[in-house]
Order: C-alpha cells, then sequence, then structure tokens
C-alpha cells in the first residue's frame, strides 16, 4: 500500500537523495580500542610506509645515460724480448674507444713477425706426435692454430708436434709474465664523462658537477670519503675499492664494475641529485671455482714487408675491462600512484571492520544480542507474522513519505 | 531532548565505540548463491591468479649484465688473388673486442694496396661517361669513392668513367663472392661468460653454472636438449636454432641475437635460478622485403712504405654480429605489492554486493519489499508524522543512553 | 528466548542467505547532488584519467633493440703537413663498428713517424727547465708522454724541457686545426637500420618500413617534415635539429644523441607502430661551464721500418659520436592492471561517502536529527530499559523467524 509511495523515485530521487549505511555504535572499550588500534596500524602502514618510505605518491623513471671515458698514464718496460719500451694510452687502450667500457692492457703475450707459413703446432696432448701417422693433414681442432699438414717436425729439442700452416711462429701462451707486464697501469687514471637523462621529466645532468672548476678537475683523484664527487679514479683505488688485489688481478685481468648510482628526488631541489660511485668485481674470481678466470683477447697488428709479403703481431692482451654502468630512478609527485595507494589504503580499512566483526559477533560473550542488533533478518517467502511485522516496520521507516 | 545526550561524545566516543553497518540478512536462495558466486570468483582472481600465477606479492628487479665473448676456430682459404691462407680469431674478429656483441667475418670484398691517387671511379648510372663534360672537376656524390678531377678516363676495356682523386684502384663491390668466403666460418666456436646481478636483492650468478668443471668446460658444446648449460656455442647452431640456413646467411652477412634469459624467483634456492638460451635472427629477411639486407662494414690494414708513402689494404667485411641481450625478471616477497594487491582486491569484492544489490532491489519480483527492508527513508524537511516516528524511533534507539 | 532462532546457521546459512548494508536515504538536495558530483570526479578520474588518458587497462612491455649503422661520403683535405688527401669512411670512423654508437672523426691532431726514443717533452709549467737539475730521472707524471732521463733539452730555439724516453717526437696538441680539418663532414650521411623487439608481445618491427623501397632508400634524407621516416640522416641537419652549429661542434667534438622512440599502442593496428626521430646533444656545451668540452681520444697505426723498427702515426681523433638512442613502451589490455585500476577506482567511491557523511553529521543544521537515524546505539552492559527496547527490537526483527 506505502510501499510504491516511498520507493518510486526516478532520476530526482537519484539527484536529491542520498544514501549513507546505517550504522550500529557499540558502545564497548575492548572492540572500539580494538577497531581504532587496528585502524591505526592500517594508517600507519599507509603512510609512513608506503608514503613516506617508499614515496609512493611519486612517479618514478628511469635514468638514460651517455659515458665517455679517457684514460691517462705512460708505463715503462724492459725485457730482453722488446727492450726498452715506453707504453701509453694509444698502445693499451684497445680499441681506442668503448661505449660503456674501457679495457686497458695490464699483461700480454707477444709474438712477433707471424707470416703465413708452415710450422710445428704448438705443444698440448693432442699435438704432440711421434711420427707422421699421428697427424692427419686437413685436420683443425677447436684449439689449434692452424690445419695440420700431416707431417710430424720437431717443436724444440726435446717435443715433436704435427706441423701446422698457420701464422707462423704460433703463439706460445704456456707461461704468462708474473708480475703482470705492465704493473705500473695500477697508477694509471680513468676519467669518466657521465650525462644522464631522466626523459619523463626532462632533467639531465653531468657527472662533472657545476661546483668542479678547471683547475680541481686537473689535480682531482676520486676519494670516497675527500673527493666524492671527482670524476677521474686512479685505477688501483677502484680496484681496492672492490676488495681486490690490483696486481693480482692484473696478471689474468678482469671486469671491474664502476657503477653510477643517479637516485634522485626530483621533488627537492636539483643540486641535491648527484652521483654515487661504487665498485665491483664483475668476474667473480672464486679461488674453489677458477674455470676460466681472468679476461684477456687476441689482437695483431699487421705489416708488409719491402717484398709485399703479410706479417703481423700477435697480441694477446690480459687487462682489466672497466665497465661503467649506470644506474638510477628518479622519483616525482604524480596523481596516478598516489591514488592508487590511496585507493588500495583506504579498502585496507575495511579489514579494520571485518576483523572487529568477527570477533564481535562469534568471539564476544554477548555475540546474540550483537548479531540482533547488526542484522535484519528479511524471509524470502512472507509469514502472515513476518508480513505484519514488516508492514509496521515499512509504515514506521516510510512514514516520511506520506 | 534525549539527542544531545546519545550524541555528545568527543575523544571518549571516539576511542570507546564500535561501530559497524547495519545488515539486512536476505533468506533468498537465490541471491544468496548468486552473492557467493561471485565472491568466490573474485577470491579465485585475486589468489589463483593475480598471487599463484603473477606471483603479486613478489617485488620484482631487472637484471643487470656483464657479458664477454671468446671466438675459437681456424677456416683456411685459397683464391688465385690471395693465395693459400689461414685465418684465424685476430683476423676475422673485428674489433677484437666488443661489450655485448662479437662479429665473425664470413665474407669479403679485400682491394690490395690502395693509395692516394687518381683513377677511374667505379662504374654506375652516374658516374660512367663518354666524354670530360659528363664529369664535373670537384664533384663530390654520396656513393663516390673520391672526388671527380673532370676527366673521362677508361675503367676498362669496354666501359669510361670518370677520374677521381682517391685511394685508387677504387673497391669493386659489384659481385660477392658465392658460397661465402670464409663458409668454414659455421664450425667456430663462441664462449660467452655472463655475469648478472639483481641489485635489490644484491643476488649475482654467472652463466658458468657451480656445476660445471673445467675438462667439461673444454669439451662441451652447447644443445638444448643434451647441454643446456655449456656456454660454448657452434656458429652454426645458434643460426640453425633460429631456423635460417648458414652458409645463405654467411654471403650477405646479418646479425643474430643470443638471447639470455634469467627469469629467477629468489624465494626458491639459488641453484634454481639458471640461465635460459634462446637464438633469434634480428634483421629481419624476409625475401618479400629485401631492402638493404645482411650486415657489413669497411675497415682498412694501413702500410707504410720504405719511401714512407701510405698505402692500405680496404676490406669490406659481411658477416654476422652476435648480440648477446641478457634479460631478465627477478621476483621476492615483499610487503608492498602484496598489500596493493590485496587492497584492490578486498575494493572488488565490493562489485559482489554492488551486483546483487542491482539485482535484488531492481529485477526481483519482491523488489519494493526488499527496498523496504534496505532503506530508511529520511526527509530534509520534517513533517509531523515524520517527527512522531523519528523521535518514537529515537526514543527507542537511544534510549540505552538514559 | 527468540535469540536462538534467529542467530544458529551453518553452511546453510552461510550458502543461502545474501546480507546487504541498511543504508539510510536522506531526501537533501544539497547533500544528494554534492554526493553525487564528488563520485562524478571519482568517476570521470578513474574513467578519464587513469583509464583513457594513461591506457591504464594496458600492460607494458619496455623496447629491446639491435642497431647497426653505416657512415657515406668522402672529404678532400689539402695542408701543407699531409698535402691533397682523400679521406672515406674506412679512414675516418673509428672503430670501424659500433654497437649502438658511430664516431665520425671531424679534426685532428696527427703526429707523424714516432718512434720510441728521447726527445724533449711538450712543454708546459711542469716540464719546462733551465738546468738538469729541474728534471728528475725516472718521473712520470699524470700528463707526462714518457719517462724523464733527468736531462733538460731544448724543445725549440726558445724553450727547454726535460727529456723523456717516449714515443718520439712528442704529441703537439697546443693548437687544434679551426675551422675542422674534416668540416665538409657535414654533407655525411649516416644510416641507421633499427630492429626493435617487445618480447612480451612477441611483436617486431623495423625502422625501415614495408612501405619504403629501394629506389627510394638510396635517393632520400631525412626531413621532420617531408621525410620523417627516412633512416638516412645527413650529419649536419642532425646537429641542426639539436639546435647546435656543426661548424662549431666539429672543431672540439661532442656527442650527439639520435633517439628513436617506439611507444606503440599495439590494440592498434601494427602500421601504426613506427618511429620517431629526435635528436639532443648530450655532452652538455654551456659556455658558463666548460670543463672538459667535447669529445676525442687517441689512437695510432703502427708500421715497421725495412730494419725491422716499429713506428707509428699517432692520432688525436676530435669527432662527434652519434648514440643511437632507442626509447619506448608498448601497451596491450591486460587483465591484471585493469582489475587493480578498477579495485582502486571503487576504493576511492568510499571517499565521497565520507566526505558527505562528516558534512552531514558534523556541518549540517540537523546534524543530530541525521545521526539519530543512520545511529543505532548499543550499550555493552545492558540496562533494564535498554533490555526492553533491545527485545522488543528483537522480537520485532527477528519475528520472520518463529
Amino acid at each position: 500500500m506505502a510501499a510504491p509511495g516511498c520507493c518510486c523515485e526516478g532520476l530526482r530521487g537519484f539527484l536529491f537523495e542520498y544514501d549513507t549505511p546505517r550504522i550500529v555504535l557499540i558502545r564497548s572499550r575492548k572492540v572500539g580500542l580494538m577497531n581504532r588500534l587496528v585502524q591505526l596500524a592500517i594508517l600507519a602502514y599507509v603512510i609512513g610506509w608506503v608514503f613516506v618510505w617508499e614515496k609512493g605518491y611519486q612517479e618514478t623513471d628511469s635514468v638514460v645515460s651517455s659515458v665517455t671515458t679517457k684514460v691517462k698514464g705512460v708505463a715503462v718496460t724492459n725485457t730482453s724480448k722488446l727492450g726498452l719500451r715506453v707504453w701509453d694510452v694509444a698502445d693499451y687502450v684497445i680499441p681506442p674507444q668503448g661505449e660503456n667500457a674501457v679495457f686497458v692492457m695490464t699483461n700480454l703475450i707477444i709474438t712477433l713477425n707471424q707470416t703465413q707459413d708452415h710450422c710445428a703446432e704448438f705443444p698440448d696432448k693432442t699435438t704432440t706426435c711421434s711420427h707422421d701417422d699421428n697427424c692427419t693433414a686437413g685436420y683443425i681442432g677447436t684449439h689449434s692454430s692452424g690445419v695440420q699438414t700431416g707431417k710430424c717436425v720437431p717443436y724444440n729439442s726435446s717435443i715433436q708436434t704435427c706441423e701446422v700452416f698457420a701464422w707462423c711462429p704460433v703463439e706460445d701462451d704456456g707461461i704468462l709474465p708474473k708480475p703482470a707486464f705492465l704493473k705500473d697501469a695500477e697508477n694509471f687514471t680513468l676519467l669518466v664523462k657521465n650525462n644522464i637523462w631522466y626523459p619523463k621529466f626532462g632533467f639531465t645532468k653531468r657527472n662533472i658537477l657545476p661546483t668542479i672548476n678547471k683547475t680541481y678537475l686537473m689535480s682531482c683523484k676520486y676519494h670516497a670519503q675527500t673527493d666524492p664527487f671527482c670524476p677521474i679514479f686512479r685505477l688501483r683505488d677502484m680496484v681496492d675499492a672492490a676488495g681486490q688485489d690490483f696486481q693480482e688481478m692484473a696478471v689474468e685481468g678482469g671486469v671491474m664494475g664502476l657503477q653510477i648510482n643517479w637516485d634522485c628526488d626530483l621533488d627537492k631541489p636539483a643540486s641535491r641529485c648527484v652521483p654515487k660511485y661504487t665498485f665491483r668485481r664483475i668476474d667473480n674470481k672464486d679461488s674453489s671455482h677458477t674455470v676460466s678466470p681472468g679476461y684477456n683477447f687476441r689482437f695483431a697488428k699487421y705489416y708488409q714487408t719491402a717484398e709485399g709479403v703479410d706479417s703481423r703481431t700477435l697480441i694477446k692482451a690480459y687487462g682489466i675491462r672497466f665497465d661503467i654502468m649506470v644506474f638510477g630512478k628518479a622519483g616525482k609527485f604524480d596523481i596516478i600512484p598516489t591514488m592508487i595507494n590511496i585507493g588500495s589504503g583506504l579498502a585496507l580499512f575495511g579489514v579494520a571492520t571485518v576483523l572487529c566483526d568477527i570477533i564481535v559477533l562469534y568471539f564476544m560473550k554477548k555475540k546474540y544480542y550483537y548479531r540482533e542488533k547488526k542484522y535484519k533478518y528479511v524471509e524470502d517467502f512472507e509469514l502472515g507474522a513476518n508480513e505484519c511485522y514488516g508492514s509496521q516496520e515499512e509504515r514506521q521507516e516510510c512514514g516520511g513519505d506520506r
């Protein structure tokens, strides 16, 4: 009867009505406090952890960087084979320029005046022979220097090996100079120029800070405490900072990581955004697990004799490759992540109510009493009794519409 | 009258009161079941998909890697131009070392003993001429080898071309050796050393697993089934794995991607975190769309004659560049993403109620009846009637405060 | 008494009951409208911003790319030192190939026929001397060309410097050719081949679009308006596009960023996914802050005289390094981010209710009246009065169960 009166509302109702849930307010210190505590915890988590600590209100962008390097230093060596010799940048940096890495040769096995010719292979268990039958013409192994001719020839007074057609004489990399040939490399310096860019925020900066002047740059050397922003690094200092021994590393070579960390909070002034240098040895050198240690590669210098014969000097270069790894995340306030975090934070508040409800309605002495207050039961099928009550309530509740 | 009595509570109220929404409990199989099903679906999604499948409870970090490579192998060629010749690493790997890529020359066009001189340009439709007037002194085209002198000279018995001042004789890259000059390159092997690092978790690992010993490393070759963790790859096997034909690729060159996937679940033991190798041809070679196919570049070896004249050997090197691409994401349990996912998961539960409410209140036969139960109408302006009811309810509800 | 009747329900109840919060429906234009407006704002934000604008329904993947480059062009120089000389790709691109960068030499300081010998150091404040005592045998400074012998010898008619054992004669990089030695480099062209891959979506594409044919590629030059998809760039155009002056940059060198942006919406046809080229000077050249400007490095060409003496030509190469930086994010519909955003969006709706409640219950004239309607007070301890009401309500509410 009154039902229609109270229920037929269209747009008007939609617009001009405000519906808010009906609440049971239970006056109970236990539950009340518990509820507030849970809410407090959640609030603390959302505000304190997500926002303050993790900066959940920030949009982040990862760094784009460009690196150029320059090595400086001269080393002098004096060996019976090469005599007195000076090595400068053009000699020991190979290739002359890289993109994010620079290789400094610290040790080498040099084979002078190789020509395409026939000679005895370097002896190992597969190449040593006592008779031509041990060698198969045309055979090329994975580790052989050339193609076998099928002959068995003396390698030296004591050993015979299969003859090969190769760059002769073949390289003898049996014994490695120790200490490293260019042990003075520890005093070389590496200048790193690094420009970074955060595309999303259009923020660019270089590791040579505006505060650095020419004279300082000419003389400074990086030091974690005293000169943390000097972009010039002494090779040995880097290796030491990584907890390694330079001279030991120089013998077999290795790969060092020069990590530049550019974590920046762009809500703060740009001057606060500075590089942080750390050093790490990348090719893990654990004595227990020394499978193919170090770092080396071969390259050659090609010559032509007056008769137009090609000859070359083969160099197996051991050394340290410095990989400049640029990291970093910049954060700046943005509405999207803020909203997402607030949203899920709010949702978590629901947990408080759910928890307390469970306790109140299932574990408290007066649970039945509370349930009656919280719940109103409605049958799908109507009994007379229910009808009467229902309608009474209804009259009462919808009374306002008459 | 009683109003003040029941409403003025300050902090004390805030702390010691617990408010929980009043609920209408509708006993209806239809709606009840539906409601539970929707909730179940959402729960299944949140737990099953977001958490179990997508590991939404994990914080992820992307890999930082360092790669070093070493190629091994020797090839022998025998041509009228160069005679019998052996090629080793120092000859065919250019530059001798890269950062994440290594180039293996498989084919080449060699121009010996070039000197700075005057000679006939390589003939094409722009450079062929019948008379000096066809050539303009000082002209330099995009594809010309040098600067034109204005003369028209014989290139060979049949053709005349404009004379140029250039490195002479000019390169003739008209015909490309087929099969590839260094076709034996298919048996070369590539050793890849890859060290990875997950900075956020301080987790490092190398692709030479602790289980691999020296002897195995000396002899093994990668095979998807039998040797999935051997870091030594036969060039041809890689190209085959990418569904390409090595010999065909060797002629014009190309770019191969050697992808190393380091997806790791760091909640599991570290030994479960192993590399996965896949191979892909990067420069897409579709017969339909052969604009500038393959991969090649030019470089020169410089010589100086006894008279101090510069001469060079120009090499147009075709070959395969292997880009080592290291991928991967590591995941580890973290509270933030967990909370965010739980939060938005909970929020989704709201959907269940919303859905069912719509059905109950708009589509069911007894919708009016249910609405009465759910809603309590309150007028902004008070009628006497409403007042009475209101106050009656009030007396009733706030009775407890007296 | 009736309590047990209405409250003891196990699974049956759980399954066949549907609970929905009881709502107070306040008929108030003010509050109603306000509520709807707040909800509308949130809806607009969620739909419009998060979904339409930020494409919150998409899963994103970042690009994996492979770049190959090829420079074309010839320059002629005529100096007293070198005479008439032509420079082609093999001469001015060092190293012959890079991974994501290519270096074009535009200026150089060349030191011919250096041999390991004794000679006077290049004069600067530390090396000039008047007497042998000013020089210490064996001393090697950071900027010295070699090791000092302890003698003081004339560098030229006017100056005396300490003698060094080094590659002699030492390089004189005091004066830099201006205009740049290879100023014609501005007309060189750079062909960039870029293949990209979105692993998550298995989507690959190259910057040489299917629409480009061979003839177009032979002749085209990139132009932002007329030829935005031609992958061939004139060096000078790139520098100009970055707002720099080529000739000025050519003198001291620098680093240019050629940025290729591959932002793609993969819900749209693949043909809509095209590269966008932008240019930027990376080594920031601000007149105010010219600490170590430009870009240069040293390399040498090694020769061997007939007597087998090593000699070299040292070249300090200034030039422009073009870093090809490939960016981009691809988005494709995915259920996870969609749900997360919907979830947190829904949660935000809670804000609307919270806001309005605050206003209704604390700031409106009839706040007390509304509160009575919204809240039902329940005492933890029961008074007789409360009991009666409680039980009456109870009888009424649970009536349906009898």
